[in-house]
């Protein structure tokens, strides 16, 4: 008999866990990618079983003794080892501190939440929502009462997302964050020069966009031997386990950047999956970091490097030579085009700088909700006002304001701010890559972007889950996380481009 | 507290079950369709954990305790209760029987096979495998004297696949195809009239492959909301459950059989998935009868309506009308081009009178290794000394002799004989169902393949596991299994194309 120390054992308990989920996730991708519609019911006991047997291994109650046993022995500081056990811990007394009771209940609650979100938002009605809302957050509050706070309710729900985060310190990044964007917005608005988007707006063969925007995300260093790229609705990317990870992306065949762009941000999530610690999967460290942190890789990429003159310097000419129907373009008009700032009711298309103003409102909204401040009655009313305040413009109906997103239909309150974070460590992360790397723009320029590709695996993805996300950024960047770097960019970019 | 009774506990513990063993199908398709070739090794990960989970659950002892219990209520002979304890039971104690270890032994010992066998069969070299057949039949005959068994230990192997058949009853059956075939195939060699198979060999572009095949299959049934068609190196027909069975196909865009014979056979086994009982999935009776009889489904499709004249009287105007090539064809030389009867080395690509021969001569062998008459490294001359005889022709290597088939390095000694036990079904069950139907040849002209496939799911697919093979051929056609129905068919087809 080989015997088993208490760490190893967890790991291969973690590992059993990780195993379970990712079989969820092939399921997960087959149901958007594949499945024909009929198995939609029986594809939904698999995934209830699966996850079942998931929450069965990971709150097994004889992890308690293992923990204890694990921690009480030497482990060297900032290892992964170290890590582990931190997450270890961290997720088994967040998971058996909510009731198995309130864990159905949210699930049964979502599921019916789900449909009627959708038939709402078709509807433009949000009175269908409002009762399946009103019950989702009454349920995450209880979940939150079930985990505890100090300062902030909100700040349970939100570490589920960004584990380590607090409500003050976003509070605080998200009015910087204000403060800079709306005076840098209004100067765009009375630009004299505005960009033209409609050279977007041609013909662009679906089956050239494919093509395309493949071999963007192949130069970027997206591992086409070890992952793929299909066509869903909604694009996301599902990272399986080592070797295996799916992109997805939606077709406008009248749209270039919905693609291009969506593609980009996709492969910058793929090469976090690709680049995490392989051999250790399945170790709770081995994880990403927190989706704020994998956020940042995809817009890293979509918006900082994609958006950017040296990545067309070298994209431009090819893009001519696939796309006939830009042969009259000059890089000029197409890189203004791409970088066309304007307010608009629907976050998922909004531009780079006005997208977080959208997020500032669902954080704000989120808050309220959850402190009892605000009725979920009351929301669309607040929604519309505070719209009309941040972005000028009177929301037509609620599908195009409360109603847009699919987010609180699956409960997931405290999961907008990761996008905004997202943003912030991107320009965090670049600014230190290119310290590290002065030439990176020439690279781009070369369509070389192997060196940053190779510096963001290095830092960030190989560490996975080894740091908290603000550890992670301070060793990274040598400075705890600030807005600067993000409205810095983003001036140093649209000033230039908007003649200003 | 809802109280169970011992019954429903294990048709609940059944479902967990099958719906383990069905994430796994869905993990095995995606492997063989869709997979990045290097997640290879983080799928067989994955399921390896499902097969474990799966195997604990299926041998959990408090079974032993539900069996007995439920067995003791009073229940409705030939009801699906009745059949569920049955073959719950039977499975049960199988599966007990069966030592962990041999478990784990074999499955090691498969895996190094399964490569072993491939190299082998490449470099047409026995030597290469001898080894680990060597294993692998050593370690199946432990696990047939586990199982048990009194007239020979062949019976214990072939349980797996047609529970309930014997290798004596097959043996006369054999003996009788045999007998029935050779003297046929005599005749067909001797015929002044032969088939030119030509005419399948001209351009065939894969799209149009693809759409003609998907309209047959849709013609005889096969639910594409339900399903879907996907391209494979080994083509196969996977049901993950109710509302989802996936088919999977080959081209060869100078060969029309292959693909187009292919998916009606796959369609075949896929109108039997579709057509099981949906709201007892999960219950043991609600499988599939057995190998044999999901066989007779694909090759009753495949074969007896498929490459009959009243269904090109339907199908042969669309052939012309989809592939150019075929426009100087006339119908009669199309008919007779598809049923080109002529000994070969591969089974796989076998006419549907010699490929009975092949089997024959598989059945034999694996009989003999069995029960020690023959050794591993005796085999490729006894198959070739075999061969000559039943064939008429000499094996140029091992390659095109006994390496071509990949069932024995999985250990799949005993599955062979289900496939001419399919012929046989097949042509049993046609005949059944043309004195229900008397106009079944009108409606095929007509391309109406309603009547017969609503007959197979009323009498065959709907029943699943209800009653054992056998019987449930004596109760569909009112006989036990004779070879009769299969040669007269042959014959009836034959006999006129050749001239003869």
């Amino acid at each position: 008999m080989k015997t088993q120390t208490p760490y190893t054992e967890l790991m291969n308990r973690a590992r059993t866990v990780a195993l379970l989920h990712s079989c969820s996730s092939v399921l997960h991708w087959d149901q958007q990618t594949q499945m024909p519609k009929a198995g939609a019911a029986h594809r939904g006991e698999q995934l209830a079983l699966l996850a079942r047997l998931a929450h069965k291994e990971a709150t097994d109650p004889k992890i308690r003794d293992l923990l204890i046993e694990a921690e009480s022995e030497p482990c060297e500081a900032d290892s992964f080892e170290a890590a582990n056990l931190r997450e270890f811990r961290h997720a088994f007394d967040r998971a058996r501190k909510i009731p198995p009771r309130l864990v159905e209940e949210l699930a049964r609650a979502t599921a019916l939440a789900n449909e009627a979100w959708a038939e709402a938002r078709a509807a433009a009605d949000f009175a269908k929502f409002r009762p399946h809302l009103e019950t989702i957050v009454a349920l995450k509050c209880e979940e939150a009462a079930a985990i505890g706070w100090s300062a902030h309710p909100y700040d349970a729900l939100l570490d589920e997302y960004e584990p380590g985060a607090s409500t003050a310190e976003l509070r605080t990044l998200f009015a910087e964050l204000s403060a800079g964007l709306v005076p840098l917005l209004q100067q765009l608005a009375d630009a004299k020069q505005r960009p033209d988007r409609g050279v977007l707006e041609r013909d662009y063969p679906i089956d050239r966009q494919r093509l395309f925007a493949e071999s963007a995300a192949a130069a970027i260093g997206f591992d086409f031997r070890a992952g793929r790229l299909d066509t869903t609705t909604h694009p996301f990317c599902s990272g399986f386990g080592p070797g295996d990870c799916r992109i997805t992306t939606r077709y406008n065949p009248r749209g270039f950047h919905e693609a291009f762009f969506g593609v980009l941000h996709e492969a910058g999530h793929g090469l976090y999956e690709q680049n995490l610690p392989a051999a250790r999967f399945g170790e709770p460290a081995a994880q990403s970091c927190s989706l704020g942190i994998h956020e940042s890789q995809s817009r890293l990429w979509e918006n900082l490097v994609g958006r950017g003159r040296p990545f067309w310097d070298h994209f431009f000419p090819r893009l001519r030579q696939t796309f006939p129907t830009v042969a009259d373009v000059d890089p000029d008009a197409f890189h203004r085009a791409i970088n066309d700032v304007r307010p608009s009711f629907i976050r998922v298309e909004a531009d780079e700088a006005t997208y977080n103003l959208h997020i500032a409102l669902r954080f704000e909204l989120e808050q309220a909700l959850v402190s009892g401040d605000l009725a979920v009655a009351d929301l669309p009313a607040a929604w519309n006002a505070r719209f009309r305040t941040l972005f000028g413009l009177e929301v037509p109906n609620d599908r195009e304001g409360c109603l847009q997103d699919i987010h609180w239909s699956f409960g997931g309150l405290g999961y907008f701010p990761t996008y905004s974070l997202g943003n912030l460590y991107a320009a965090q992360f670049l600014r230190a890559a290119r310290r590290a790397l002065p030439d990176l723009d020439d690279a781009f320029r070369h369509g070389d972007f192997r060196p940053l590709a190779g510096w963001l695996a290095a830092n960030i993805h190989s560490q996975g889950r080894r740091f908290r996300a603000a550890r992670l950024c301070e060793r990274v960047t040598g400075a705890p996380l600030s807005v600067a770097p993000f409205l810095d960019a983003l001036r140093a970019k649209l000033v230039p481009l908007y003649g200003l």
